[in-house]
């Protein structure tokens, strides 16, 4: 099963009505054409940054389904279909495919820790449910499961439609890894924003950002750079991004990242609570480097 | 706000149909009148043992009614109403308030994870909308979201029915705090079960635990024996029973206690898939051991 | 081997002169005979407390010829014989035994991490090198080791000497393991001061502690009160005395004991640099706690 | 204070005769010898793979005297001068400079953990005893203190000679604060083997390493192609060692780099105890990689 996933892959927000409780489907679409129009290589919806363990079901699939329709296949799109149930899972992963997503997104998300056989089951359940291939998605942080290398290989390799892995540990030794392992057959991505020159220097196929919502020339020329393998260049447009991909690590993506695209003009709503908007200094800084960046 | 809860409080299973969709509401009933007669002081439904986390939002609904509605106030009930989002958390404390729950038990379950003031608002939003006493509930294993005893104390010095706390870090040193700087008037309550006589010694007034579904009457003496202040037959009771505690936190608890409950006569189905029933070697371990402790 | 070794274990300090440089023999002696008339079971120079680690090998003999001529055998003594080598280690043991000692301590102190065959060879080595018991010393904190429950009772059954095992990762379910799997068979102690009281209810015969040297009657009467099942009693004196449990601790041994010492009129120097004394805010803690604690 | 440190720096290893007891300096002098040959552009003696801390204080004196002597400027050299004491540090350090070291290196070993002030005012007493700069050194794994990027560069900031920084905790974002915090102007080395194409292409100035023993070639054209801005080719090269790297650092750099001397005909005796020799199949494994990468 062959892929087209590659460079820089950008992460919707999922905007809300001010008080957080409705949808604003509108405001989404325009984050999809500002994502396109900055150049990205792919887009993934309801992701980590896009809140999409924070829906209802009936939500995640008025997202889902609007993101597809309005993407339109301008560029391929990766659906996360994360739930805490293989049945959820499959359900979801089931509506992406039906509405046109190219790939889904799986994250072993666990309130009881998994086993080894048990992640490796949940993902035979949902690749034998669909016809699109699934990219693995490893980020204990927010999971509460890690999955080793050696595991990760195995499921690719029992899995069929498993083509693709997103590793988001921060541990740049996860990828050589995947690399030496995988004997370069298995392409990896990136989800940790801080690793993105070193993560690309070892391997990767592509960065997995929302970063590309607030500043997706210096993230092209990021991955420009390594394509012509200019070392130097890649080297200085990394360290001048990185003040940004720190902070909206650190920040939390939702609220970084919304409170960025309001700055630029684009008004998305706060997250969910538990989760606060960014607070005042926050804007502050963040303003701040938006500007250095510009 | 005064509380009665102290000694041992039984959590409930969900059962479910063989294949796992469906909820077995008879058999809830039948393993709630076990607990019950076991002699439990207080009853815990939709607990990490309940499989709260993999219900839908109407099974939830269903279960927490079911459970109330049975145990009729023959022992106090405490049902947890945890969700990822603070509107959902408040709309299950209402329904449960509004159902008979006598309290409320909110684990910070967290996707992202969550600042000391989001905790903080998230507890106060919560007590806000209801008028019943909440245990806060500590469980970074499950949770991602580890409070120090400083950060618990000021919530529960803040929010008026925030009354009581779970701490299952399994670290006895947080339970001698919670004891020190609460100044003995924060009656907390342990959920790691191999710590259950350390945690009495230590001044807990209540053990929550699944264990109850399978071995009451040891429980029971423990903790009457804490009560007699004869740590001798304490500790001897207390090794007796570890071997069970150790497995059941091991083994998870969905899953043994479930393969425990059949093995007693009542079928009550597996775990929801990712999670898996408990193996054969498993139940021939557990078999074994519960025939040893009869 | 039949070992006595049983309640109160005092740690010695080691003092120096006030310029750091030399040893304080004569303070030193004061410092064990107050231990003694504090009714101490056993002492154990030249450990964590003592700053064996700090000292050179003249030193270390100096220290430790002189403790064990001046205890003289009114308690049994154990003598911390770790060093980073193997051959150090059996130099340390040799010289312990052929002055006096009743048995000697051993941690596995590691520069580079040891493999569980390199810490049972390093322990057989120095088994066989001498007559008197081994204490086995897990410490991960200060040693960079962690020993587990199983390799630790590994070591207990394959080197005869071996016959006590110490236990200071504040974990208390590794004294419940040892328990079970020692079959009660094997002595523990405690190397926590804030788990005194767990330990002892868990099974430890002694605590292992410098508190001793500040608050000894403190400490017998909570191991007294163990002794007469007493837990009400035991409960009280442990929470009256850990506060200072919890400052020595965290303010570092050395610095805590060095600094309460002079504080009741022994004057014993500084720890050794990099090592700080206590500093004017933690000697004024120190004082009133002391204080409270008459 | 300027320093010429950078590219290649090569450790050495100290090698002892067959029992371990005695040191065989010839057999360093040779390993030195080819060190140089394989082009290092500097030599630390007496680093981790040195067994610094297995040496007696004459050992090491020795070891020091003769490696500078022999090196005799044909390159710079740095050695390490770590000790557990502030005193003995010094004297190491001073003992090197009369030696004519270029260079000392300095990691905050720690029995006792330290605080920040306890590791700054440890920098600056060594730093007021001598002249020539000072490498601070960052490697918890075998020192137990764990330095923040802050702490370091606050050491950098207030002890003249602390003038270059090596950093081992595998973590490739500390590097790059210190060269965003150090703004480009603190030079900083890598001291983890696999990382050695990140730390690189993060900005590091030099690589300390004791691949440089048995792969010096593969080492400097790592460094080279990094040189040349050729991304493509580092990467290859870095790939085609990293198993090598691998596989010291988890099979210790003492006895792999040991055995590897000695399947390259240069005898150098086993690492002391309690650390092992590499075994027979470790052997097989080093054998069968040093002869695909010929």
């Amino acid at each position: 099963m062959s892929t087209t996933f590659h460079g820089i892959i950008g992460y919707t927000i999922t905007p809300f009505s001010h008080d957080g409780e409705q949808l604003d489907l509108p405001a989404l679409g325009k984050s999809i054409d500002r994502l396109i129009a900055g150049g990205v290589h792919a887009i993934a919806p309801l992701g980590s940054t896009g809140e999409g363990a924070y829906l209802s079901d009936l939500e995640w699939q008025q997202v889902a389904e609007f993101s597809l329709a309005h993407i339109a296949k301008r560029v391929p799109t990766i659906v996360s279909v994360s739930d805490l149930t293989t049945a959820g899972a499959i359900r979801r992963a089931h509506f992406a495919q039906a509405h046109g997503a190219d790939a889904v997104m799986v994250l072993p998300a666990a309130y009881w820790k998994l086993s080894e056989a048990e992640i490796i089951q949940h993902y035979r359940a949902i690749g034998a449910s669909i016809d699109v291939p699934i990219m693995l998605y490893n980020n204990p942080a927010t999971s509460g499961t890690d999955m080793s290398v050696e595991l990760i290989l195995k499921i690719v390799r029992e899995v069929d439609n498993v083509t693709m892995v997103k590793e988001s540990t921060g541990d740049i030794q996860r990828m050589h890894k995947l690399q030496m392992l995988g004997e370069g057959q298995v392409p990896f991505y990136n989800g940790c924003n801080p690793l993105a020159l070193e993560a690309f220097v070892a391997g990767a196929s592509g960065w997995c950002t929302a970063a590309a919502n607030l500043i997706p020339d210096l993230n092209q020329q990021l991955y420009q750079a390594v394509l012509r393998n200019d070392l130097k260049t890649a080297k200085a447009v990394f360290y001048r991004q990185l003040p940004l991909l720190d902070f909206i690590l650190k920040g939390g993506l939702p609220a970084t990242i919304k409170a960025g695209l309001a700055m630029t003009g684009l008004e998305v709503g706060e997250p969910r609570r538990p989760v606060f908007a960014l607070d005042q200094s926050g804007q502050d800084y963040l303003k701040a480097l938006l500007q250095t960046l510009r």
